[in-house]
């Protein structure tokens, strides 16, 4: 279970039509045309893709690879990004969905969800529990699972990012991805490979996934907690993440969640760039001194999402 | 007075080192990968330009131009981006900045152009007082006067914008720019000149600067008022706009303050990008069908400032 370029190649092809190819925007040294960095840096704005985040990269390559894709439709647990993704897919695609949330998802997070036209199903305590009802309601009715960040297609998928990032930025020698579940980290790692490019992995100290699983030695429940949360708070990191990191991995860099507020305040601030606090993680390792690039370095971020509250993206609360 | 491609050349190496090549983002038809319009567009992103609108490309080609700059140093009038543009400049070339303002403009305007190190002067009740106070200052200290839109510089730096748009997306075959004094409109038209592409001003129905001007076949007084007038709310359209207006432009259109707001939602929720009610004005043009592409038409559309508050670019008033 791994995932290669070739199958990043293969995913492209099949998304294509309904993703955006988003633009990289690149910034000078300094307060005057950048983000207050001593080096300049290059974004990619994943932030602008179609339901505001990265995610249906993942979801449009699960269900295209799956064609015919089985009369009961797709079925996903997620209360965010993912949901809303794996949404918004099914309806381009003609496909029924069924999206399950836990108990505790606010009104707002699930209006995100029913506006794509799936049927919203509020179950469990967590996203565990509603995870394992959304299992067994697969089990029942058929319908094609969309897992968050853990299957090959959607690891693939999310590859399609660096994919185009190294399309646009061929200079960079550096990438910065934030974790939660590793989809995009699986990705990003999958893409860059043995390229030369070095991938750094940024997770919230408040949702260390991969710091975990890394000191295990094996995937294995974190902490879920904090500013990120909502995007980057999965239980545990994904095998196929996992897996990808132990050999491709150059570093993996934890921020606290005042870095991450930061991020966030700097993108509005020096660049109108609207970022959730998930969005903002991997910037947040700059920032925060977390990591600072070696001579020469030239270094691409991702910005991942961007579904905050409008009124927060410049003034994020923590 | 005219404007020419190798003036916006010019103008390109001299603020190269000083603004971003903002990136360009390539929308789909349809709701499900795109803003709801039933041909794709092609939005060119200076809302992420330096300090949040596309002045910087003039006031940095208005200083570079005349470097060395006068001891006084430069001086300008206005309460908004091109303010905030213009004291950014001057910092960032170390000279000093005066920055003339209507005696009503709100303490959040003021303190944008103050945190840029400029001096701050309120005068007079509009922004035509303002000006006057401002060009009388300037001929008392010697400072370099940085016209908003009407001087030869300001607009080909401004044309630096369709230079790079049209890298970018050569496929372009119709571009929609909006209107207030005219410097982009000027820059933009400059730069296209007699190279096919055609360009579409548009200006809201409350601040109708070029309308007025080409009834009167002059530049002339015209209503200031409505969502967009903190950007678009010049008195008069510049003499180098009309001018190069009159034998260049394709098409005006005028929108109404609704379409504006609907445009500007539709950026946010479809895009997450963030644009002020005059950013979101050229896109109005084609949101409320006030001009329609012809068939094959490929349509570029400036998103030219993001200056609201964050809270308003999702669900801005009016």
């Amino acid at each position: 279970m791994i995932v290669e370029r070739p199958d990043i190649e293969a995913a492209a092809r099949r998304v294509a039509p309904h993703i955006r190819h988003t633009p990289v925007l690149r910034l000078a040294a300094g307060e005057a045309g950048g983000l207050g960095l001593d080096h300049p840096v290059t974004l990619k704005l994943d932030s602008l893709q179609v339901t505001g985040s990265f995610k249906p990269r993942g979801a449009f390559n699960r269900m295209l690879a799956a064609a015919p894709a089985p009369e009961a439709g797709v079925i996903a647990a997620s209360g965010g990004n993912h949901g809303a993704a794996v949404a918004h897919a099914a309806r381009a695609l003609g496909l029924r969905a069924e999206i399950f949330v836990p108990e505790a998802t606010p009104a707002a997070k699930r209006a995100l969800i029913e506006q794509h036209g799936a049927r919203l199903v509020a179950a469990g305590r967590d996203y565990e529990a509603a995870f394992e009802a959304c299992r067994a309601r697969a089990a029942e009715t058929g319908a094609l699972l969309v897992h968050a960040y853990d299957q090959e297609e959607v690891v693939a998928g999310a590859g399609t990012l660096a994919r185009e990032l190294e399309a646009d930025a061929p200079e960079l020698t550096h990438v910065l991805v934030a974790v939660g579940g590793g989809g995009l980290l699986g990705g990003v790692l999958a893409w860059y490979a043995d390229s030369g490019v070095e991938v750094i992995a940024v997770e919230p100290g408040n949702c260390p996934t991969l710091t975990v699983a890394m000191l295990a030695g094996r995937p294995q429940p974190a902490p879920v907690g904090g500013i990120a949360a909502d995007s980057l708070g999965a239980r545990r990191i994904g095998r196929i993440a996992f897996a990808l990191a132990g050999r491709r991995l150059a570093r993996g860099v934890v921020v606290a969640d005042s870095a991450i507020a930061e991020a966030q305040r700097r993108l509005w601030r020096a660049c109108r760039i609207a970022a959730e606090p998930g969005g903002a993680t991997a910037l947040a390792a700059l920032v925060s001194g977390a990591w600072t690039p070696p001579e020469g370095a030239r270094v691409g971020v991702v910005v991942c999402g961007a579904n905050a509250d409008p009124g927060e993206v410049a003034a994020p609360p923590g």
